[in-house]
Parts: C-alpha cells; sequence; structure tokens
C-alpha cells in the first residue's frame, strides 16, 4: 500500500478508489469500496474510548474540571505510565527513544517495522503507520489536546484485537515528549527532535526555571530511553479542532490539508511622549496611534489574503502609560499565519509597507523584527483524500480544513506521509480548562482513523 | 482700578488704553501708555529671578538636574522656609492659613487687605493684587514648574522696593499648598480649599501612602496655620508653558485667554479571547481592534474640533496580552478637553456614537465611564489682554493660548479676576527632571507680570 502513504508513486496506488489526483479534488470515493472497512471488520468502542481519556485526566485533574500535567513531571510520568500499561496490556512492543519519545508498536505481517539489529526496516514497505501526539498538557490545560490523539491510537489497536485484524505493516502508537512547550523550549521538542528539526544534545540541555535539565528530568521519570525510534510509512494525528469552524459549520470531521506557515513579529513604534494637555493635536508624535493604524491594517491584511490567511496583534505594551501623557513608544506583537509560503511573505511585505507609510505620516519610527518563522506545512493529499473519503463512507459530515496551530505532525511531516483528524470542541475553547468535546464526536473521529489506518497499514 | 479687575464694569476702565473690549481683539495698546511701567518705574532684575530659582532648587535636588521635593515633606519646609525668610526680607507680612497656603503680604496706602479684627477688607478696592503658585514639585519634577510663579512674585516686590514704589492695593505673594497631587489627592488642593471646591476637613484628612494625614504632615513641618486667607482683587500665575506652541511660534509671552475643560473617561472594550492560529478573520470580535479603532476616532474628533480640542489615549491595558491568543478584553483612558463646555460635549457625544458604531460592526461591548470633569476656566479678558498690551510695550513676541493643564489659577479664578503668563520650556518638556527654561524669558515674563500687577495694584 505504498501508493497511499508516497506520493512519488501514486499511479500505482492498488487502493480501489480515492487517493489518485483526482480525490484531492475533495470528491467522495464511493462508500464500501475500501477493502479494511467492511462491516465484519474492526469497530472502535466510543465508550472505551471516552472511558480511557477520563481516566487519563485524573492524572494532574484540576478543580475545575481541567489537566495540569506538565511535561515531564512525576504527573506525567503518571500518565505516560498508564498509557504505556495500556499499550503492552494490548500487545504492543515498548519503544523509547532518546528524547523520551514512547513507541507502542503493534506487529504486522512484514515484522515490527526494525531489522534483525534494532534498526529501521530498511524497506519502506515493513514500516509501521503511526497515530500519535502528546499527553503532557498546558498549565490550565484540559482533557483532549494530546491526549486524544494518543488514545484513539489505542483504541484503533484495541479494535484490531478484537476483531483479530493482522495488518500487513506494523501499526505504532506514538508520545511526543514536550509538545506543549510551557516548562521546556522549543515546543514540539520529541516530534523536533524525531524529525532532526533540533539536535537532541541541544534539547537535552534545555532547562526549566528551576534549573533543571530535560535529561534529568527524563532520568527522574524514567523515561530516558535508549532504542532507536521506527521510521513511519504513514503518521496520522487525531486532535481537537481548537478552533470554532467545524461547529460553525455543523461538521463532525475536518480532513486537515496542512498547517499554517508561521512569522511572529515584535514590532516597536517610537514617538515622542508629551504632556495631553499642553500640546496641540497637530505637533504630536503619538505611538499609540500609529500603533492603532497599523492593527487595522494588520486586520486588513489578513481578511484580504487568501490562503487561510490570519494576522493578529495579541500583545500590546504602552509607554509610559499615563491618563495624561501622549505615548511616545508602544510595543506590540504581530502573528501572521497562511496555508501558502508565498501568501505568507505578501503579507508581510504589505505590512511592512503599511509600517512605513504610517511612520512617515505620524512622525514616528517603525521597527520590525520577526522572531518566529514555521513554513506552511501542506499532508499528504491522498491521506488527506482518504480522511475524506472514509468519513463520507461512515455518512459523517466532513470538510477540509486548516491547522491554525502547530502540531506534532507539522514535524513527523517532515519524514513522512502525514494527515491530521480533526474533531469539533464546545465554542473552540482549547488551553484551556473548560476545553470539551463530545464522546460522540470523539468516537468518529476515531472510526474514520481506524479507516484510514487499516487501508494505509494493508 | 477696579474696572481692571472685573469684568462688569470694564465700561468705567480708567486705563488709558487697554482694558475694553476693543482690546480682546489682540490690538497692542500704545506703548507706554500704562501708568505704573514708565522708564523710571520698577524693574525687574532677571538675574536675581534666576539665582532665586537656582537657590530653591538646590532643596531636594536630583542627579540628574531636577528636583524632587514632595508636598509637606521635610524638603518642602525648608523650601517654603527659604521663601519664607525672603518674603520677610522684602518687608512681606506672611500669613498661613488652615490647609498650609501661605501669603506674604506687602501693604499698600489702602492697608494689608484685613480689617481691624483680621478678616479679609469688605472693600474690595482694599484687597491685594496676588501672584502665586506653588513649590511643591513632582516626583521626578523640574525646577522651574510652580516655583516660577513664586519667586517671579518674590521678584516683582523686590522690584517694588528697589524703586520705593508704593501701590493703593497691597500686593501679596501667594504659595499653594500640594498642587502636585502626586502624595496626596487630589491635586490642586491648597487653592482648591481656597475657592471651596473642597472643604478644609476633608482634605487634612487624606492620607498618603504610608497613612501620613495632610493635617499631621502639615504640623510636623510647622505650617497648619490659623490664619485667614486673603480675598483677592486680582490673581496672576507666571507659569513655563509645559507645551511646545510657544517655542514653535518663536513667541516669549503667552497671554492665556483660560485653562481647558477636561473630561476624562475609562473605556472597557469586551469581545472574546481565541487561539490566534485557528479562529478564522470573520470569527473573530478582536477587543484590541475595536480599542484601535476608537483610538483613531478619539484622535479624528480632537482633530475636527474647534476650541482648541485635544484628546488623548494615554493608557491601555490589553487582556490576556499574549502574542497568539486574540485580544478578549481592552481597558483605555480618554482624555479629552477643550476651551468651551460645549464643544467638549459635543466630542464626548462623538465619541459615544463611535463607540455604539464600532461595538455592533465589531461585536463587541463597549463600556465608558467618566471619572473626572474640570469645566473650562476662561480667565479675565481684562487682564488678558492687559498681559498682551503689556507684552508688546515692552517689545516682547506674545500670543494669545491656553492652558491645556490644570494650575492653581483655575480654581483662584472662582474668587477673583485672574490670568496667567506662560513663558517658553525647552521642546515642551515638564514635568521631567530635564524641564528647562532660560533666565532672559523668564526674566521677560517677570517684566509683564510686574507691569500688569502695578497697574491692577494702582
Amino acid at each position: 500500500m505504498a501508493a497511499i502513504i508516497s506520493s512519488s508513486d501514486r499511479s500505482t496506488n492498488p487502493r480501489p478508489s480515492g487517493a489518485g489526483p483526482a480525490d484531492r479534488s475533495g470528491a467522495a470515493p464511493a462508500a464500501g469500496t475500501r477493502p479494511a472497512a467492511d462491516a465484519a471488520g474492526p469497530r472502535v468502542d466510543a465508550e472505551r474510548l471516552w472511558d480511557s481519556l477520563m481516566t487519563l485526566a485524573r492524572i494532574g485533574a484540576t478543580p475545575k474540571g481541567g489537566v495540569r500535567r506538565l511535561t515531564l513531571t512525576d504527573l506525567d510520568r503518571q500518565g505516560r505510565d498508564l498509557v504505556v500499561g495500556w499499550l503492552r496490556e494490548a500487545g504492543c512492543e515498548i519503544r523509547i527513544d532518546g528524547i523520551g519519545n514512547v513507541f507502542g508498536i503493534r506487529p504486522g505481517r512484514r515484522g515490527n517495522g526494525f531489522d534483525a539489529n534494532g534498526a529501521p526496516a530498511p524497506d519502506p514497505a515493513d514500516r509501521p503507520v503511526a497515530i500519535g501526539s502528546h499527553v503532557d498538557t498546558q498549565p490550565s490545560g484540559g482533557k483532549f489536546d494530546g491526549n486524544y490523539g494518543v488514545l484513539a491510537g489505542l483504541e484503533v489497536i484495541r479494535a484490531m484485537n478484537d476483531a483479530g485484524a493482522q495488518t500487513e505493516r506494523p501499526v505504532a502508537v506514538a508520545i511526543w515528549t514536550n509538545e506543549e512547550g510551557t516548562r521546556f523550549t522549543p515546543v514540539m521538542m520529541g516530534s523536533g527532535v524525531y524529525c532532526e528539526a533540533f539536535t537532541l544534545e541541544h534539547c537535552l540541555a534545555q532547562r526549566d526555571r528551576d534549573g533543571i535539565s530535560v535529561g534529568e528530568a527524563l532520568a527522574q521519570i524514567g523515561y530516558a530511553g535508549r532504542d532507536v525510534a521506527p521510521r513511519f510509512a504513514a503518521y496520522f494525528e487525531p486532535h481537537i479542532e481548537q478552533g470554532p469552524v467545524l461547529e460553525r459549520e455543523r461538521m463532525t470531521i475536518g480532513a486537515v490539508e496542512g498547517a499554517l506557515g508561521q512569522r511572529w513579529f515584535d514590532v516597536t513604534v517610537t514617538g515622542q511622549d508629551a504632556h495631553a494637555g499642553p500640546t496641540p493635536i497637530e505637533m504630536r508624535r503619538d505611538a499609540l496611534l500609529a500603533a492603532s493604524r497599523l492593527v487595522i491594517e494588520v486586520r486588513r491584511i489578513a481578511a484580504e489574503s487568501p490562503d487561510y490567511a490570519r494576522a493578529t496583534v495579541g500583545q500590546m505594551f504602552v509607554h509610559p502609560n499615563s491618563r495624561n501623557v501622549i505615548p511616545g513608544r508602544v510595543e506590540f506583537s504581530v502573528d501572521m499565519r497562511n496555508a501558502s509560503e508565498t501568501t505568507l511573505a505578501a503579507m508581510v511585505e504589505q505590512l511592512r509597507a503599511s509600517a512605513s507609510l504610517i511612520a512617515a505620516q505620524d512622525g514616528v519610527e517603525v521597527a520590525m523584527e520577526q522572531i518566529v518563522h514555521f513554513p506552511p506545512c501542506a499532508f499528504e493529499p491522498a491521506l488527506v483524500a482518504g480522511i475524506e473519503g472514509d468519513a463520507r463512507a461512515l455518512g459523517l459530515p466532513v470538510m477540509r480544513l486548516a491547522s491554525g496551530a502547530g502540531h506534532d505532525a507539522v514535524y513527523v511531516a517532515r519524514t513522512c506521509p502525514t494527515a491530521m483528524i480533526f474533531v469539533p470542541c464546545e465554542g473552540g475553547i482549547s488551553h484551556n480548562e473548560i476545553e470539551s468535546a463530545t464522546p460522540e464526536d470523539l468516537g468518529a473521529g476515531c472510526a474514520v482513523l481506524l479507516r484510514s489506518v487499516l487501508t494505509a497499514a494493508g
């Protein structure tokens, strides 16, 4: 089934429908034509998935119903231990790599994804299809962010076990270390090391505010692994949307086409502070007025740009910030996102042009410094089309969308064909203790995942 | 000379030129026509004035060349003692009232402004012409704000002494307590009690952050007076402009027509915070975007309004103020000022209309709470015209302007005909240790003051 997972040989795709270029138009393949998803095959148990989520959510549970389980703390260990225990019970081999990423592998007919020497299988046809996400949370996080992806993977394996299903390829569940990045930077550390965005040594040396390094924390919780990580044939990451689109559109499944590129800036506007009373309007060099014009330009640029354009001023500091003093300096952030690197660059150029114009008009200086640049990530079109088709085959309302936020999948996509499945979360709210999703939607997402995994794993 | 100091009998004004309605056109009276300002009369000594300013500035001097002499501290006592000593040496009687205002009175032919029982003279013709300001400073204040007005008054008396000049009315120098309002609120406390804007009891009970009351602090520094304050025939307050207009216009003297009315608001914009990445532009309720539109409206309203309109957003707080979170709440201040109460009210109505419109357009709520309302204060036209004429008679470039900031004169104007004389300060900068003015400009302002006082005092 290499055709599904490699865009280079899509023409040889043996899957009866769906994965060819025609599928990328968004047209649904005929229901029931995908071999591994017939009525007699494995079925997910939405209640069991929900119970697993609720059990895991007890570790680090907060009084407001959320979860605080910071990466590489003892609570993270408890969470990992619970899930690893479940994976072992489900017959998975457990491998842990140097950054603490956990891989639970259910072997296929073609083995466990490794050769006799313990190195990743040299033949891509032998590599596992993986499902993953993370179990660390934000300081005031919810029950679903990350945890859903990992436990949906577990549920897929349990469902296959229940049905006695066997696949050609192995199926793996990945738990990536430190996705949230609130205790240690950088964010998406485990998947970043996996795809060689960062070196292992660099990440092991990162320290938290108490001076504890990642390496020390991994050793303390018993997850300083020495295993080689598997290479994947394909990677799926189910996740709550963390946005409002599916809910607004009354859709159950989001077939995620990719993740938006991001460019972040620090902007400083320098004018002249002066007394609000004695200084006539025409003599002012008001940094907040110029900053306000730029905030409006940021919005205009996003509203007028294609390709899922988003742009936000989230942070602003006004100096001296006194009621009766004209602000002399304002610092603010700009976060621009787009699915197209070209459009994103054009958005940034428009912002620079607006900044120059406003600086000249208002007699201020505007300095822009780029502090983050993530290029856009396009997921594997064949997998995206497959998810869309699987959702339709299950009678689930589905739409394509983009992930506005970063996920481990964005890094994993550098190493293998990748896609994400989104399910709705209430009000689009995430990174919050009130984060909420329904057992039905979570189960539906898992059912789509199961079909796509079975197809990819053969 | 009551005609000069009461707008009700301007038609009987005996002054040869200047105080009639024609004078308010800004036309200069013929030089030398004002009786008390002939070449043989008193002349100010600009160097002596400068020396006094520099001597006073040593008390509380800061390393950066400014002054920190907070009201009713021991440094304030030292400053007061120095000036009181100078006033006594110049032959003044010293009276101190219950809020610690100091009055140094140089008697005229008609007495010292009090009757035999120590009450203010019942006949307005017997009341003193006063000059005043304050000697307390901002925490990082300059050498000239306030101090100039008091020491210009001292210099007028010294100049009259040097020339052996005698006036009909007494001439008084007033030092008002706690003009700055940084240690104790309200600001302009001494002049506010004098004009009955506040009660003495209320002000004596005000406490600083250490719990010390105004009454206790006055007693500690020996300025808890028991004298009755004089009532004035007229009041002059010379001051640095604290704005950039005179410097820009290359003018030495500002004949201040009045002080702008002020209305201050707390504005809260409430939208919905959400993740910057996953939330499409059209689904946002961005409180900072709406606030930015309002900042621009505030500027537009001021730019389009007459009567010395000014409007400023000086303070802004963004919540949650995180780079990748759309702001859900923004709080900001609005400070609107105008010489006309009617125009000021119209500005506020325009702001309310803009707020309603933007709230509806952006899907946010906007709440506006008024927290300060000072009505505009028009100074006595005859005195303003007199200052203008005196400046022209001395060959000094003069223009009319408004005081954008509050001053003791605004309160004193409730009790008697009042005017202010502005001189330039470098870059318009005040309330700052680098506040600067030249000996020549300060001397020029004092020379105009002397002429106007001599005219008013007869």
